[in-house]
C-alpha cells in the first residue's frame, strides 16, 4: 500500500452515490478524492464521520449572484455573500448568470460577471449566458466565441419586458446554440397572459402580493412549455426547462420525452415546500415570497415530487434571486405597491440543500441516493461539469459530511445571504451538513466559513450531451420531404 | 286543401336534408319553402326535378370579398363577381370580410363594406369583422354596439404583419367578444415559426412558390391551436378555427373539444384536393396554389376527412381568397418575386360545392346527408343565419338542384370570378346546380345568370349557441380557487 | 293540388328532425307520411297539435322482452305488456333479443321469439340475436342464414356465467359477423374482475344490494371496452358498445374512434339519472335498482352528456329488463338473498323518452333536434331500420305527439309493465306524448291504447353501414406485412 | 494503512457504476469489495486491469434453468451447464424458476428446485416462484411461509395452457403476494387471441415457425397489459411486467408508471437485436428463433432501447430458456412439426452481456454506466438481492473485467450451454469479460472455468420497494367511496 498518508480521511461515515450506499473511509490527496474503502491508511488530517453521511458538496444550477434585473435592480447578494449562504446549506459549486441586457454586448457581460465572481466567490462556478439581445454579432460570434470559452450554456426568458425574445428570435438562438454546441435554458411562461392577467387584477384593485399568484395562470406554463417543445423539435437542439411548477407542466415534458424529444427539466424547492397559500400575509409581507413562476398547490407539490422520481424532472435547483424587503429590493417603488412593482425572487441557495435532505433522507421520500442524484450528480452531469458532483476516485473532493441527527430551525434572524430574511422561518430540519469541503479544503466546520472570498474557481465547460442534437429532423426539417430545402 | 296554387313547385327531385333523403316535390310561396310532400298540388312554375337531387344553396362562411389586404392590395373580386361564382357553384349566403387595418375605425369600416356589398350582391350575405385595432373604444364601444347591429362575428389573426394581435390583445378581443356574445374566428399560425422559416428560406435561395410550403411548419399550426385553445379555456370564450390544414391540427382540437371546451373548427376544398406538390410548378406559376396555411400532404387529407366525418370540423368553407397572377394581382411586387413577395390566397367560391359534390355525392364518402351538413346547415347553423341551410318549411327557399349525371371541366377560361384562372384546370366533376334559386327566385338557370347585382340581402345575427361561453371557469379563473380574485 | 284529402294531417304542430324545427301540419296517407308544409289540404281526420311537438316515435335498440335470463328465470313482460309500456312513452319501435343459451340452435331460438312478438307485440321489432353458444353451425350455417333473413346484428356477453364467451371464441363471432356483415353488439364488463370482488364481498358480508355497485369496479368497464377495442380492430369488424357508464369508458370509445376504428355505443337513461345512492335503501329495495353495469356518479352522468352531445356515444336505449321484486323474479333466492342471488336490470321502456323530453326539450339540455337524433333518428339509422325514426316524406308515420305543458309524476302504481315499479317513484317530468301513431295508425291516445296485440311487425334488416368492415387491416393482419399469412 | 495486504487487488482499470466512471484499482478482502482507489495497498494476488473494464458481474433476473415445461419438457441446461454459460458472458447472479404446475404443492416445488440449484450452480441465485395452482392453501399458507423463508418474488403467466391463470385468479395472487408483500412477476400476453391466431393459422396451412410470429399479434401484448396493469391498479400490488416485445407496449407501461402506478418492465436481448425475420428460415431451423412473445420489428427495437433509455423499462434479463433442436427438444413432436407443437424460447444467458456491452460500450449506445445499470445495478436493486449489483465497498465481489478490444465471434460449434446453438451465429461482439470473479474467487480466467459445480449460494430476499404497495387506494377500493366496503 501507499507508504505516504493521505493529505484527508474522512473516517467511518456512510458514503452515498446515486447508485450505493455503504459504509467506507473517504480519502483525500491534493484537491481529489484518493480512495474509498474500509479501513483505509492514516490520513495527514483525519474527520471523524460515524454516524454521518458523507455526500458530494451539492451543485446548484440555477442562481442569481450579484445580478442587474431587467429592471435595473441589483440583487442583494455578492459572490461572497452568496456562496457562503451556498457553503452554509452543503452547496460547493454553483452556476449563475451572466445577464445581457438589450444593447449590451455578450463578451463584455461575461468579462464583468467574471471579474465579480473572482472577486468573491467561496466556491466553484459557471455562467450561464443570458441572451436578451441575440443580434446577427451575438449569434454568429459572441456565442460560438463564448462557448469555445467555456460558456456551455445560454439562458434565454420568454417572458419579463425588456428582455424576453420572442418565437422568431429564440430560433435564432435555438440554432445558434445548435451549431455552437450549446445548452439553452429557458424560462418558459407565456408572456401575453401574464401581462393581460396582471393588467386586469390591478384596474379591479387585486393588487395584493398574493394576486400575484392570480396573474400567472396555470396555462401560462403549460402553453409556454409546448410552444418550447414545438421550436426544440423544430430545429432539433435540446432545452431545458427550469423552474416548473404546476403538474401539467411536468406532464408536458413527460410526453416530449416519451417522443424521444431531448428536453430536461428541473423544479426548485419552492414549488415542493411552498404553496400560494404562503403569499397571503399582512400588507407586503407576502412579497417575501413572490417568485415566478408563482408556488401552486399542494397537488402540484405532489405530481413535482413524482416527476422528480420518474426522472421527468431531473434536478432541484434553488432559483436564487434574493432581494431585501426594503428601499433597495422588493420595495424601491414605494412601500405600498401593486404586486407589478415588486422584484421577483426569493434567496434559497442556503436551504436547498437541508429542506431536501429533510425531506428525502431524514423523511425517507425517495431516499439517499436520489437526494445525491436530484443535488449534485445530475446538475454536474447535466451540466458537464467535470471533476463535480460525485464521491468518485478522481472526483474533486467537494464533499458535505451530513449529521443526521442535527436540527436546524430557519429564522431571519440566522439568514446567512443578503436579503435579511427566510422564506421558512420557524421551520426546523432534520440534518445539517456540519463539514463541508471544496477541493479537499474544509471550508465549512462547527458553523463557520473557513475559506476566503475568491478561493473558488471558474468551471469551463461545454455544452455535453445536453447540447447534442438527436440528429433527427423533424418532418417539418427534412429535407427529402419539403423541395429539398435544407435548412439545420 | 290551399285552393291558390303555389307560386313555385320543384316536382319529383330527391331532397336531402343533414338528416333524411326522400323523394318529394317542394313547394315554395313567395320567398319559402311552403311544403315538401309527394303530389303537392300546382306551382305557378313548375320545374321538373325527376332524376335530380334537391338541395339547400350553399352557405360559405368564410371568403375574402372586394377587401383590401393588409399589404394594401385589393383583391380581384367585386361583390358581383364574387357571388356570381357563388351562384354558379350552388352557393347562396356568403359571409365576407369587413377588415380593419390599423388606424381604421371599426363602425367606419363596416360602413364601407356593406356599401360594397349592397351594390354588388348577388346573393344574401353577413359580415365578419376583422379587428387588427383593438383600441379601447373598439372593444368597449364599437365591437357591443356592431353586434347588437347584427354583425355577431369577429376574425382575428394570429399570424400576418400588421393585422395580427398578439396573445394580450387577443385575449382582450376574447373577453369584449364573450361580454358581446360574439363568435371568433382565428386564423391561428405561429407568427415566429413562420417568419424565422421565411427569413432563412429566403436567405439560402429558396425562393419559389413551393417553398411558400416549406415557410409554414407543421407545428405552426398545431402550436397555434394549442395556444389559443389554452386562451379560449381561460377566458371561457368559444372560438372557430379556421382552415385547418394538418392531423395534427385536427387532433388538436379533437382533444380540446373532448375536454369540454368549445372550439368549433373548418377546413377548405384545397386542404382535401390539393396537396402541396402543387406548388411546385414552373417560375412563378406555383404562386396560383399558394394560401395560408400551405396545402399539405395526403395523410393529412384523409385525416381531415375523418376529423369532418367525426364532427370534429364541422364545416367546409372556400377560404375565396382571388387574386390575379399578373401585376394587378400575385406579381405586383414584379416578375420574378420570391415567395414571401406573393399573395396568399386562391380562389374557390364556385368550385367548393361541386368538388365536395363530386367526392361526397357522386363518388360516395360520408353521402349526401354529410355534404348538405358541411356545406349549408352546419354553417348556417353555427353561424346564427336564421332562415338559412336546408330544405325545411318556413326556411328560405335557397335551393339548389343537382343534376347529378352533369358533368364539368374546369379550365382558366371558364372561372367565372375574377381572378382568371382555376386551382383546378382540366379536372372533371361529376354533378352540377343546374337550376339555384335565392329566396325563391330562379338566379341560375341555363348556366345563366337570372338576378341583378344588389338583389342580395344583409342578413343581420347575433352570435349565438356558438357565442355562449361554457359557463364552467377555468381553475385559473375560478376565484374559489384564486383568492377571490373575480375578472370575468 | 292533389284532389284526395289526406287520410290523416295533423295540424299546426311543430315539427323537428334531428336536423331542423319548424311549424307545419304534417299528412299521413295510408301507413306513411305523405307532406309537411303550411297550410296543407284536409285530411280524413284531423289531430289538432297547435303547441305542441310533433316527433318521430321512438326506436328503443336495446330492451329485453319476454326473454329467459341465462339464470334461468323468465322476465317479467311478454311482448304485449312491454310494448304497451313502449307506447305510453311514446316509443314506436323496439328491438328485443333472440337469446340462445349453451345447447340451443340459433335459428330455433329465433323462430320461437318471433312467435312470440307476432302473437304480442303492438309496435314494430326486430331482433339481435343472442350468441352463447357459437358452434361450428352456428357460427359458418345459421349466423350467415339469419343475417339473410333479416336479423343483421348480434349481441354477445364478455360476462355473465353460462352465457359469456371468451376472447377466443368473441374473436370466432367477430369474424363470421364480418363474413355475414352483422352488426355486433357487446355487453362488455370484465368478467373475473367482477367475480373476484363479488366474491370478496360476500365472503366479508357486504352482501346488500348496494354493494352490486361496488362489485363492478369502474376498471372491469374500461378494461373491456380496451379489449373489446383491440379485437374490434385485429379483425376490422364493427362493434356496438352497450350501457356506457363511466366517463373513462366513454373516453376509451372517443380514442377508439378518433384512431378511425368503428366503435358505436349507447347509454342508457339510469346512468343519465340515477347514481349507485340510488341502491342505497333498506333491506333488499335497492335490488330494484340493480342493473349491470350498475349506475355510477353524477360526474360519470356530466360525461356522458358530454359524450352523447360530441358523437363519441350515439342512442340512448332502456336496456328494458324487467323483473318483479317478489318470488318470481329478483327474490328468487330467497327474500334475504345476497346481491348475487338478484336478477339484474330495471324496466325502462315507458320512461326512457319521457326523461329524456324533460331534461333535453323542457330543460333544454342539447335540444329538441338532439333528442328526436339520440331516441329515433340515430338508432333507425344504425340499426339500418329502414323507415323508423323520422318525419320525412315516405317515412313511416309512426309519429308522438308531445304535449310540452303536460306533467307526469311516476308511481309504481301506474308503471305500464310487468315488474309492478318504476325507478323514479314521484319524479315529475315536464311532457308527455299524448297522442301516438303507428304507421299511420292512432295507437295511444287519451291515456288509452287503441291498438291490439299482435299488430307490431317484423323488420328484416340487414347489417348496413354499422356493420361493414372499415377495409384498412390492422398490422396484425396484413399480409404484406405479416410473412403472406391471409386471415380475413 | 492497514498493514495487511488486501487478498485480491485489481489494478489500474477502469471502474463504473451506474453513476462514475473511473479509475482506480479494487481491493477484494474474503468476499467482499475492501477498498477502491488510486494506488491501493498491494495484494496477495493482483491482476492487471489496465486498459480493461472493471464492472460489477451481472445479475440475470429472469432464466429458465432445469425446468420442466407447461407441456412436460425439460429444458435443455442443468444449473451447471447453465450457470456455466453464465459465467462465461460475464453474468454471477441467476434467479431461475421454481415452477409450480397444476397439482403440486409450492412447499415440495421450492425444494426440489434448490436441491438441483444447491448440487449445479456455479453462480449465486434465487427463485422466482411460478404459481400456476392458486388453491386456498397456496395463497394462504405457503405462499405467506416462503416469502418469508426468502423467496421474495412470484411469476405468473396469463397465457399458456395449463400454467395460465384468468383475471379472477390472477387477483387473487396479487393480494396474496400483497399482504405478503412479495413482488409479482408477469408473463402478460392475450391468450384468446394468441389460441385464435395460432388455429386460424395452422387451419390454412401456415405452420412453418415464422407464422407462431404471426400467431401473437402486437395487441395479445398490450392488451394484456393494460389489463394487468387495471388489475395492479385495482388492487394496489405493484407488479414486473416480463419481456416487453413492442413499441406500443413500452407506451403502455410509460403511461401506467406516469399516472403513479408501481409497474416495473424489463426488456431482453432478442427483442433488441433480433426482428421476426430471424424466423424466416429453411424447414424448421426458425424454431430456434423462437419465443414468446416473439421478437418484432426493427421500430419495436428502436423503441425499447428508448424507453430503456428513459427509465421505462429498468432491466435486460436473457429470458434463457433452452430446448434443443431435436426430438429432446423443439422436436419431439416429430421432424416436421406445425409452429403450435414447438416449445418456445432460445438461450441467451451467455450472449446477454456481451451483446449489450457490444451495443452499448464499444457501440457507444447509452454508455457504460446504462449498461452497468441494466444489467447489473437495477436487477439487484428491484429483486433485492442485498450485496449483489455494484462495484462499491462492502458489496460481493462479483466482478467481471471486461477487455473493450476483445472480439468473440458467436457459433454453434462454441455454444457453452445445453442447446448445442447460437442464435447469433457469425456474429462478432466487440468486448468479452476475460476475467470473472464470484464473491472475490476468480471463476473464469483465459476463457476456463476455475469454480466446481455447487459452489453457488442462495440469496434469501424478501420482495423489498418492489413489492411495497403505494398505499393509495383506486377509487373503486376506496371505502370513503364505495358504501364504506373494506377489501383490501
Amino acid at each position: 500500500m501507499s507508504q505516504a498518508p493521505y493529505d484527508l480521511v474522512i473516517r467511518g461515515g456512510t458514503v452515498a452515490t446515486s447508485s450505493d450506499v455503504y459504509e467506507a473511509d473517504v480519502a483525500v490527496q491534493g484537491e481529489r478524492i484518493a480512495a474509498v474503502g474500509q479501513g483505509l491508511g492514516p490520513g495527514a488530517r483525519e474527520i471523524d464521520a460515524r454516524g454521518k453521511l458523507v455526500l458530494p458538496g451539492g451543485v446548484d444550477s440555477h442562481c442569481h449572484i450579484e445580478q442587474l434585473s431587467a429592471a435595473g435592480l441589483m440583487n442583494a447578494d455578492t459572490f461572497e455573500s452568496a456562496t457562503r449562504a451556498a457553503l452554509f446549506g452543503g452547496t460547493t459549486t454553483v452556476i449563475s448568470f451572466a445577464a445581457q441586457h438589450v444593447g449590451m454586448e455578450l463578451p463584455r457581460v461575461v468579462e464583468d460577471y467574471h471579474a465579480l465572481a473572482r472577486r468573491g466567490a467561496l466556491v466553484d462556478y459557471a455562467f450561464h449566458m443570458i441572451v436578451a439581445d441575440p443580434t446577427e454579432a451575438a449569434l454568429k460570434e459572441h456565442i460560438p466565441a463564448l462557448v469555445r470559452a467555456g460558456h456551455g450554456s445560454i439562458k434565454v426568458f420568454m417572458t419579463y419586458d425588456r428582455i424576453r425574445v420572442d418565437d422568431e428570435r429564440l430560433l435564432d438562438i435555438l440554432v445558434a446554440a445548435r451549431e455552437s454546441r450549446a445548452m439553452v435554458c429557458v424560462h418558459a411562461e407565456n408572456h401575453g397572459m401574464i401581462a393581460w392577467m396582471a393588467r386586469r387584477l390591478v384596474e379591479r384593485g387585486y393588487t395584493a402580493p398574493k394576486y400575484h399568484a392570480v396573474s400567472h395562470p396555470r396555462v401560462s406554463e403549460t402553453e409556454a412549455f409546448r410552444r418550447l417543445v414545438a421550436m426544440s423539435a423544430l430545429v432539433d437542439q435540446p432545452v431545458m426547462i427550469f423552474h416548473v411548477s404546476t403538474a401539467e407542466g411536468a406532464a408536458v415534458i413527460r410526453e416530449a420525452r416519451g417522443e424521444g424529444l431531448k428536453i430536461f427539466a428541473e423544479t426548485c424547492p419552492h414549488y415542493l415546500f411552498q404553496t400560494r397559500d404562503d403569499l397571503d400575509r399582512e400588507g407586503v409581507q407576502g412579497a417575501k415570497w413572490m417568485c415566478s413562476p408563482p408556488t401552486r398547490t399542494s397537488a402540484d407539490q405532489e405530481a413535482l415530487w413524482r416527476a422528480l422520481d420518474l426522472g421527468d424532472l431531473q434536478t432541484v435547483s434553488s432559483d436564487h434571486a434574493p432581494y431585501r424587503l426594503d428601499e433597495t429590493g422588493k420595495l424601491r417603488a414605494g412601500p405600498r405597491p401593486d404586486f407589478k412593482q415588486i422584484a421577483n425572487g426569493q434567496p434559497g441557495l442556503d436551504v436547498r440543500m437541508p429542506l431536501l435532505f429533510d425531506a428525502m433522507v431524514s423523511g425517507g421520500r425517495l431516499g439517499v441516493s436520489k437526494f445525491v442524484e436530484l443535488t449534485a450528480t445530475a446538475p454536474a452531469r447535466i451540466y458537464n461539469l467535470g471533476r463535480k458532483g460525485s464521491i468518485a476516485v478522481g472526483k474533486d473532493a467537494d464533499i458535505a459530511i451530513w449529521d443526521p441527527g442535527a436540527r436546524m430551525t430557519f429564522s431571519d434572524a440566522t439568514a446567512p445571504d443578503g436579503t435579511g430574511y427566510t422564506a421558512y422561518p420557524g421551520r426546523t430540519v432534520r440534518g445539517w451538513p456540519t463539514t463541508v469541503l471544496v477541493r479537499g479544503t474544509i471550508a465549512v466546520e462547527d458553523g463557520t466559513i473557513k475559506v476566503s472570498a475568491g478561493s473558488g474557481r471558474f468551471i469551463a465547460r461545454d455544452g455535453g450531451e445536453a447540447a447534442t442534437p438527436t440528429g433527427r429532423l423533424s418532418a417539418d426539417m427534412d429535407p427529402a420531404q419539403i423541395f429539398g430545402a435544407r435548412l439545420l
